[in-house]
């Protein structure tokens, strides 16, 4: 595989599309199309940077349950299950990006961070959009008071018991990553 | 918040930007955009239907080991390690796109169905791809022959073991759900 050239086609001000064109195994031209953040002409080049995001992974100690967001998805026109996440501003570490979401999307306080990936990838069959997952350990008490007007957010602490019966609920939209770990949490009763 | 409107903005074969307007938790009016492979005017209609793909998670009963694949990512420019997954083909059931993806992108035969997940999200602030998760035992002999001129993939067979050492190697990319279930194995030894 080759990659001959990348354009952005769109111009959007938070999501493009580019086009690639490439040789693929057998030597043909081909043209490939994704989307990403990127603001730069040619995302492949930054592709040793910071992630676009973080996504925390909260388990709550004192009451032994791991945090949820019910939230206003505008593309799904509907709410979902998820874990709190955001962009990473500029200047900010991957821990603070991740310490102050959770506190704004959940009122929660991050007091121990467990584990922290490296910059791994959403989708990269339509995008290059990376995420960062910090598992925390929090305590608290939860609200959304102070979620952003853009955001319409509930929080739930979920038993492991409450994640066997709701994985399988299809009146419930999931996040894939958070489904995986609620499987993970109905199984095992941690993350 | 309000859906307002949504519309195409662009005009490509697989993928393409849409709009949409809405009101905010404080009634001003919005724009979001969002990415998606749906062919339809208006995505939002189709969200109780069928995902766009299966992710398979396929463990190699005599081997004991996970199965994944290093395939070269276009949006990506290089290779990534993920798991089998494709789009689903008109009149397939979700099993049978599986099943034939594995097959076509490693060689194995999946001998029994573990978990099947619902209808998930991928990264739903910039898209309403979604995928469900196909949890199989497979057995037989990795092989590439199977692949299409598009792809360019080798077949990696994971232990416990090997699954601890490369979760934080830094010069390996990871698509996000294959990271997290890698962590799940590396813990467990179990899908």
């Amino acid at each position: 595989m080759k990659i001959k050239n990348v354009n952005k086609v769109t111009d959007y001000k938070y999501l493009n599309l580019f086009s690639i064109q490439y040789d693929d195994r057998l030597n043909d031209e081909k043209e490939y199309i994704f989307a990403s953040r990127s603001d730069l002409t040619n995302p492949l080049e930054k592709l040793d940077s910071q992630p676009d995001a973080v996504v925390i992974v909260p388990f709550h100690t004192e009451a032994k349950k791991l945090v949820m967001i019910e939230e206003f998805r505008v593309a799904l026109g509907g709410y979902q299950y998820g874990f709190p996440a955001g962009l990473i501003d500029k200047g900010e570490t991957i821990e603070q990006a991740g310490k102050r979401e959770l506190f704004e999307e959940t009122g929660l306080l991050a007091t121990r961070i467990l584990k922290q990936s490296p910059r791994v990838f959403s989708s990269s069959g339509m995008t290059d959009e990376s995420v960062s997952l910090l598992f925390v350990e929090c305590n608290g008490k939860p609200t959304n008071q102070f979620n952003e007007s853009s955001e319409d957010i509930q929080v739930k602490l979920i038993s492991q018991q409450k994640a066997g019966n709701i994985l399988f609920d299809d009146t419930k939209k999931f996040d894939v990553k958070s489904w995986i770990v609620l499987n993970m949490f109905a199984i095992s009763g941690g993350i």
